[in-house]
């Protein structure tokens, strides 16, 4: 195709690329935090990369936004009030508001470009921040979680980048510690948790984390997302209770009244169903 | 890393592409065929590459090979004749043979050259080459097809390159009519469908000539498989007799007495459970 060119993400960690065809690189602007790209591709709409690294793409970001959202959601019996940490190009936002039970969403990345460049390029992630349940601030997470109020939220969703450079404190025991007292006792955490064919000693030094935070209960539901190293992603869902997290509110799942491209209720059953070699490396059965 | 470079695939067809990080090519051979390059990647073991398309990796290829053999066969009731069309790197024929109630497996590849190279660089995936059970031949599938006896065959496991070159002939009406002569009655057709997120066309349209050629029931099933393009791949398997193919033998592929990497019962029902957008394209709920 004339004029396009390749961009690749190659992820030293793991040995393994990423790549999307692209007509042009739209914007870049270097934040603070973190220097953030934008790219037209030629078949997966428009592309955000921070330091390198794909973000989100018009056609392929649902499968992410939709496990990091309804999956703790439908799992929670009474879901309220959501804090996401990270999570500034607004596309998990827009998910939990999708649900009328729901009644705040305090959003809080600590870089502000990320949302005025997903404003720009991906209004459709955005369309939900004038919802009057959401709070979209820009400020530290870890500070945040720090000074939020005890038993005051029902699930934290950490929606960050790798555990390196902003976001390397949001994956250890001490910012765990301040998600465990800020929830509610029927609290969840869900975090994205990497790639399970490649970076399992992560998720398994996450779980570890947890445990030493207070959480019970753990569960790791594996998904597609090919602009992501592998194409093959996770979230790990934290209980302070404790409680069993293969169970969820079915009914409502099966009957959810707004529209997906991935999840659903048989899509949250078959991503509690683990492969042998979840099964075997994280004792989840 | 020192001396080592990232060798990708660039699929012009969806504008994405895969990469590995490379220490050295260790072989190549131009077959009548094809192009077959082996090189040894750093995190991922060996890997195949015919025409520049990643076949096989060492550490990943298990998702396919395991879903494209262990999917069919447990949902067939008696599971006695396979042949596999393709196949070459005889990873699918090492699955196959794992089940102590399949009684003989004919792969036949059109490349010599495929088998020779995995051999030599993929020793674990021939390991059962010499079963007595198993016939390894080198011809060409679609003759394979049009010569067998009429209601001979099981299982029909098409494990095939992309649908250019050697195996365009494997993905049309044609070929399937020889396929549905050649099943018993109960006999089921598995194919590589592709990528369901990029390639939904080819799997409509697949269907669509399976259907004229008879056959009654279809069903799609998504798995993860990094080294192909968006890393979210499926198999379509179609029955001769329009059983429904949501059920299999779900006993036995529980109390499987074989070690598998990604495949088990759970994650076969978990592949039935379709996601929003095949539900959508494929009308199967």
């Amino acid at each position: 195709m004339a004029d396009s060119t390749w961009f690749y993400e190659n992820f030293e960690h793991t040995g393994s690329a990423i790549g999307f065809r692209t007509v042009r690189k739209l914007d870049e602007v270097q934040s603070p935090f973190q220097k953030i790209e934008i790219f037209e591709t030629t078949d997966f709409g428009n592309l955000m990369v921070i330091d390198g690294a794909m973000m989100v793409s018009t056609r392929e970001n649902f499968f992410y936004h939709e496990m990091m959202s309804h999956a703790a959601i439908f799992t929670h019996a009474a879901p309220k009030d959501i804090v996401i940490i990270g999570g500034g190009d607004c596309g998990t936002l827009r998910e939990c508001l999708k649900h009328a039970e729901v009644e705040t969403v305090v959003q809080c990345d600590i870089d502000e470009q990320v949302t005025r460049m997903a404003e720009k390029y991906f209004p459709e992630l955005c369309e939900s921040n004038n919802d009057p349940r959401a709070t979209v601030m820009f400020d530290d997470g870890i500070a945040y979680m720090a000074a939020a109020e005890p038993e005051s939220i029902d699930i934290i969703i950490v929606d960050s980048t790798d555990p390196v450079g902003p976001a390397e404190g949001l994956f250890n025991r001490a910012f765990y510690e301040t998600c465990f007292k800020a929830l509610r006792p029927e609290g969840l955490l869900v975090q994205q948790s990497e790639s399970p064919l490649a970076l399992m000693n992560l998720i398994q030094d996450m779980i570890a984390a947890m445990a030493d935070a207070g959480f019970r209960g753990f569960r790791t539901l594996p998904f597609p997302q090919p602009c992501y190293p592998t194409g093959w992603w996770s979230c790990t869902i934290a209980a302070k209770n404790g409680r069993d997290l293969t169970t969820f509110r079915n009914d409502a799942a099966a009957g959810k009244t707004f529209r997906t491209e991935y999840y659903n209720a048989g899509i949250h059953h078959g991503a509690l169903l683990q492969p042998e070699l979840l099964k075997r490396a994280l004792k989840q059965s």
